[in-house]
């Protein structure tokens, strides 16, 4: 298991401070920049055709999400995509309700055959996207984590990425490793964009990552680890909000290392 | 007052979880699809003209509101209101600043023209909708809900809809029946969106509700009682909006019909 | 020291309720119109280029920030900047990572040529702004206030502007004037979009100013209370915003005057 600690991971996000460049969707932006700065990355939103490609060059790290999606949008994160592959740098794709609409299917595949570092999404949208699923009927999941488990194994393999199906446990693989997070809080889904801005989270863990596996799972432990926390104080899904920018915030590699262990299960297998 | 008790309207919602699907202004989609989670619906913001269509033929509710309009938008508002109607979802219209520009009055008009199903605005929008008002100057009121009564009605008999005017007491009429609904709180007005994020309510109970009109009046209801609540705790506008959520998510069918009935009243006559 | 009283500026404020018309980035949408609601003006985000002119002609006063620009806002920029410069409306620029690449350097110059009010920026985007400085990597600030020093007066001096630089220390200037305020808390860069309001702030604060550099020193002392409040009650980013929303509610030209005289140090002297 000790591979799979997430307090380096954490630590590295707080010395680096990584510019993580978000082409996101309209209803996440201000939760995700808050998310981001809570935990001690910097932020950026930058999403016009003129200057999307040129910013993601300077960031260390890029996410995009198709939640809000338009096709100047699209453009843009089709360029930011490829001026992260040409300098190296790390980017997740967020699949947000990619069955849904046509447009979003050609967008998700689309954007997946540009090779992301890693994809983030809830199982219907994983399934969708390696086109198993029917795909769920909005942002919310109709289907378990675990349905998804052989969908996203395939993906990981066929496009050589890590694939996090979050839910209520959360499954990352690369293909041939596979980790299970459980934890978090009832109270996370009744929050609009705690996904999306997850994977902004996964951005700031992947800048400087060797192991992007191993840097998504710590992004998922310390995202379940911080609604633990908040779940303590919240009377509900806006005091929830509030008190989980205060638990990023307050998040410390140690504290994510030994009084959550209770809490968080972190389960390490081979691919099946 | 029977029929328009609103506990059997929340209970549905909290039972369909309906799909409302929002095309909305960009300040207030994070705290409508924050509003409509509380709630117990599923919000999806959806606005491209690729698929703004498509997708409101799948919602069970779509919401339209032109606070930060641009005329692709317009276009994608127009399309899925068109679905709207050929799939009989229900869909409601939210006419911010209708008054304020020639480009907001053309659009007011031309969604207008499309028939929703409600209207929810203030006195101000409402009157000027009804080209009986020179309108406010932004998305303020400067009329009292009173004063856009014979508006109202007269909207909703020419349109053969629900017109929703909310300030200090809210009015809803279906230009037969006119209902006033008076509770809520005096920061709402000072947390940016409020009104916004009714309208999304408004579409959630609306999604297969029988009687538009006491639908309407439900949302109305529970918006108010949450706002009676929230202001229990609050010390401002920011504590007021995070506890607004957490009322909203907590707010039972029962307490909607009980405790709260000596704070929220609730008129029925007929129009005049 | 009595004519940078920032007591009547906020008086003023109260008393006319100025309309504040903001062409505003996505991410800051929110969080700026709920600030502005809190401090008692009236926030509207219009930015369409069919009606930004027509509703800046409207507004009191006119913000403009590059924060997420497209190559139409920029256009709608132009057009409301010059509405207000024809309707004698004070205007401010808020010129976001405009350093960081060449579409917002071309912007950033594009919008100073019009000759705004005042521009409020951190120390990186100041000396970009004024041609002596690399730019900083994104948002945040790698040059500390004092150094832009003397780019914020040449600034002020070539455009006859009032220029703002923000940070531990703010500093402000109208060429011939230099004022620093000190104050605030170190959580307000962990809060997306705290500048980007201020900016908002500084617009409501001008309208109705006989005196552009006195009510700029005020907007920002007036935050820096508001922050001392916050961090009063604050257990990270998340409550920090929440109570910060809350202590503008309830600034009171008396307390900006008196209690808070200890921590917020505000100095004038001449330009050098």
């Amino acid at each position: 298991m000790h591979s799979l600690d997430p307090a380096p991971h954490l630590a590295r996000v707080r010395r680096t401070t990584p510019l993580v460049h978000n082409i996101t969707n309209h209803v996440a932006m201000n939760f995700m920049a808050n998310a981001l700065l809570a935990l001690g990355a910097s932020p950026a939103m930058v999403h016009a055709r003129e200057e999307a490609a040129e910013f993601a060059g300077l960031a260390t790290a890029l996410t995009l999400n198709i939640g809000t999606l338009s096709p100047h949008w699209l453009d843009a994160m089709d360029a930011a995509a490829r001026a992260a592959n040409d300098a190296g740098t790390p980017w997740v794709l967020d699949p947000v309700a990619v069955g849904a609409t046509r447009f979003r299917r050609q967008a998700g595949a689309r954007l997946l055959a540009l090779g992301p570092t890693a994809i983030r999404g809830n199982a219907s949208e994983i399934l969708a996207l390696a086109r198993q699923g029917g795909g769920g009927r909005g942002v919310d999941s109709t289907d378990s984590a675990d349905s998804a488990e052989r969908a996203a194994v395939a993906l990981a393999r066929e496009h050589a990425t890590v694939v996090a199906v979050t839910g209520e446990v959360d499954l990352v693989t690369d293909g041939r490793r596979l980790a299970r997070v459980s934890g978090g809080h009832a109270l996370m889904p009744r929050v609009t964009t705690m996904g999306c801005a997850l994977t902004g989270v996964v951005g700031a863990f992947l800048a400087g990552a060797e192991d992007p596996f191993a840097a998504t799972v710590a992004a998922l432990t310390a995202y379940a680890a911080a609604g633990e926390l908040a779940a303590e104080t919240a009377a509900g899904p806006g005091s929830f909000a509030v008190a989980f920018l205060d638990a990023l915030y307050g998040l410390a590699p140690d504290t994510l290392a030994t009084p959550l262990a209770d809490r968080i299960h972190l389960e390490l297998t081979d691919a099946p």
